[in-house]
């Protein structure tokens, strides 16, 4: 291996909190963030949660000079709030919807509305082909009765899909967002695991921030310090994620984050914490060694823990799924007695209108009243239905993929004999699926 | 270059038709496409329209044997329809939704039900790897008028996306599907010229079928002659499309569709002809040369004729926001109305009830129905206000990736001296936008 060529690619991800007229300083922060952007001079920049194209067009006019490029990505009903900035020219974009991303009438959680995503962009850095991601995953309103889960693990387990597949061709990986997560949650283990993205924090060689790299902190003036219990301190849920390729060797120069603070100025850029990480490329002749995919290079151990993993997101998906079902029952048997009180109704009403000239005066207002209501009750339960059925699907849909996923890596494991005390045959024989391992229920 | 292997694909494609209790001698025609599966043991089987998962998993019984691999897409309300049956092992499947495909208050055309999209399943032919697509694109139902053509060029526009960044680790892409575009139209130029995909129809060695390579076909049976005219034969709209890479070449060696009828049965196997290709895999040690991304191997002329298709594509869909942004208003001023016709009547119904000891009686049964009346029409219009909202997102965003798209090729094009005879510096200054060639309106 001889190094032949070495790049340094400075690359910042914040999350904005700009939500306009609601988030506090709203235009102040963001002409602070500009400023910085500007003096600064990362290479890259990721940014969550810019809601309003208006802000994202102010920042580019502010940008024009430092950051010649960019990209807003456009998503959901308010847009999915991911823009990126690059010094280096964009040659492609390229946006994923999440097909899971909370309720509709979760209004006042409004991540629905925002249409979440993973937004890619392809740049030349030099030579070199960088695909860089920006993402921001649901929101977690309450860790202990976290309803949202099942749809965070479908979200991390798509992310891990489109970074996977659409990064074969690439020399270096950057993903930066707000991924919702912390370290050791399940989609991060996935994400983490199954693409070989390795995380700034960790790999840092020098580490300049807030303790522990926390992201949300109880220091932060625009935090409800009520909210972040029971971690008194902070969360770290925002990341900087890397990986090079059989090509480039990928290291952390350095990294920090912003500490609740920034001097000579009145208060933070967001509610989170802005993360800048130094990254060196060196480029290098691949051997042949270097060729085969990474996984194979994985031991039997690594293999087995991504089996576990997978399982557990599969585990959580079930648990979504019978969540799901429960609900669209519920709005079933809701839309059936709304039906039924519309029939009743309708019956009762039959009876002064056959018994022609009877006395008692037909209760009209009470009827109508009546009747809207139940059209009401059938309308909004069949929307619930088509919703309900739409989520069912999809939490299938990537069930049935993590399914056939845990079967291929089963089918790896067989390859190594250590894992396999029973030297079972690498291949099955043709026309058998494999049953003993098989992760069929 | 020195070949080394050679490796034989049978792929068939096929719309099935099979909308339950609907379509015409359903369970019949499952069960002889079954039947033929068995016995032609094809390596690689694109279903698409396969709406019940019942059919799929029945066919999946029938096939263990043949194809004892297998994936359905699930996706939308009803599911995607598409299904991937493989005599070689699925090692990994990934499924990208549209952001556009029809209108919900369309429920007689049913396709935003379906929600349509591509699947793609990575498989190993041998020491090769193999990338297969299938896909159903928007149905056409008035090629004068067409009203979904924005979006199905959307639709275009995402596949050649997710093709093309998802099969850059591919030996060997192969994607099958109902495009419901003839071989002219704008998405499949886009599509085509974009991937660099081949059409087996057009490159086959030989070729056996309907006349013009038509897969709808005047002479099938279940098809209302009336509906294909202006085209009294047919139209060619399913598609078997390939391509190889830099390490395989890639022939298609024949071709063939049915023909409306099948021998000995009286129907058949749908209202589609069902086409089967032979590919052939030649493998060989790539050259420096073929190292270098098609594109660049593309001459200036191809790059400009993919400048025009793209912006070509953009006006169309610049034609969809508008019609959006026109049905949005509507739905706008609608809603306005309703809310004004709700203020008004309270309005009025405020006068009795000022005016207390009024002979006249109230008339509560007019003024609940029109109360429900603006109540419907509020909902209504709220409804449909979110959906245009979301519609134009994501056409703002089809078009705002196509114009750097059509940035990053003029960027390419000023490469080639030939094609700027002013000798335009290949990379313009840092910090300036080019300008002239710029595809800004």
């Amino acid at each position: 291996m001889a190094n032949t060529d070495s790049v340094k690619v400075r690359v910042l991800s914040l999350n904005c909190w700009g939500i306009r007229y609601l988030s506090k300083q709203c235009p102040q922060r963001y002409a602070m963030i500009g400023d910085m952007l500007c003096k600064e001079e990362h290479d890259i920049v990721l940014l969550q949660e810019v809601w309003s194209e208006k802000d994202y067009l102010s920042l580019k006019k502010k940008l024009a000079c430092s950051h010649p490029h960019s990209h807003y990505f456009k998503s959901g009903v308010i847009g999915s709030g991911l823009a990126i900035f690059s010094i280096h020219r964009i040659h492609d974009t390229f946006l994923f919807r999440y097909s899971l991303n909370g309720y509709p009438y979760m209004a006042h959680h409004g991540d629905w509305f925002g249409g979440k995503a993973v937004g890619m962009a392809v740049l030349n850095i030099g030579s070199l082909t960088a695909n860089v991601y920006v993402t921001h995953l649901h929101a977690e309103y309450c860790r202990d009765k976290d309803s949202y889960l099942p749809h965070r693990v479908v979200q991390a387990w798509e992310l891990q899909q489109f970074i996977r597949h659409t990064s074969a061709g690439a020399d270096m990986v950057i993903l930066g967002g707000d991924l919702n997560m912390h370290p050791e949650d399940l989609g991060n283990r996935l994400l983490r695991s199954y693409t070989g993205l390795q995380d700034a924090y960790l790999e840092t060689a020098k580490f300049d921030g807030c303790e522990d790299g926390m992201t949300l902190i109880a220091d932060n003036p625009f935090i409800n310090k009520k909210e972040l219990c029971p971690f008194e301190k902070g969360i770290r849920i925002d990341y900087i994620l890397f990986k090079g390729s059989t090509k480039t060797d990928i290291y952390c120069d350095y990294m920090s984050t912003t500490k609740g603070s920034i001097p000579n100025h009145p208060f933070p850029y967001s509610d989170h914490e802005a993360l800048t990480a130094g990254l060196r490329l060196e480029t290098h002749t691949p051997t042949q060694s270097d060729r085969q995919p990474k996984i194979q290079d994985s031991a039997a151990g690594k293999l087995a823990a991504l089996v576990d993993i997978v399982t557990e997101a599969r585990t959580e998906v079930k648990v979504g799924l019978h969540c799901a079902e429960g609900m669209r029952y519920t709005a079933t048997r809701t839309g059936v007695m709304g039906l039924a009180l519309l029939v009743l109704e309708l019956a009762i009403a039959a009876v002064p209108w056959l018994a022609l000239g009877t006395e008692q005066p037909f209760p009209r207002t009470s009827f109508y009243l009546l009747a809207a209501l139940c059209f009401a009750i059938l309308l909004t339960t069949f929307l619930l239905y088509i919703f309900y059925t739409m989520e069912l699907k999809a939490l299938q849909g990537a069930e049935d993929q993590m399914r056939l996923a845990v079967g291929s890596l089963q089918e790896k494991l067989r390859g190594f004999p250590l894992a396999q005390p029973h030297n079972a045959p690498r291949r099955p024989p043709e026309g058998h699926e494999p049953s003993a391992l098989a992760p069929e229920e």
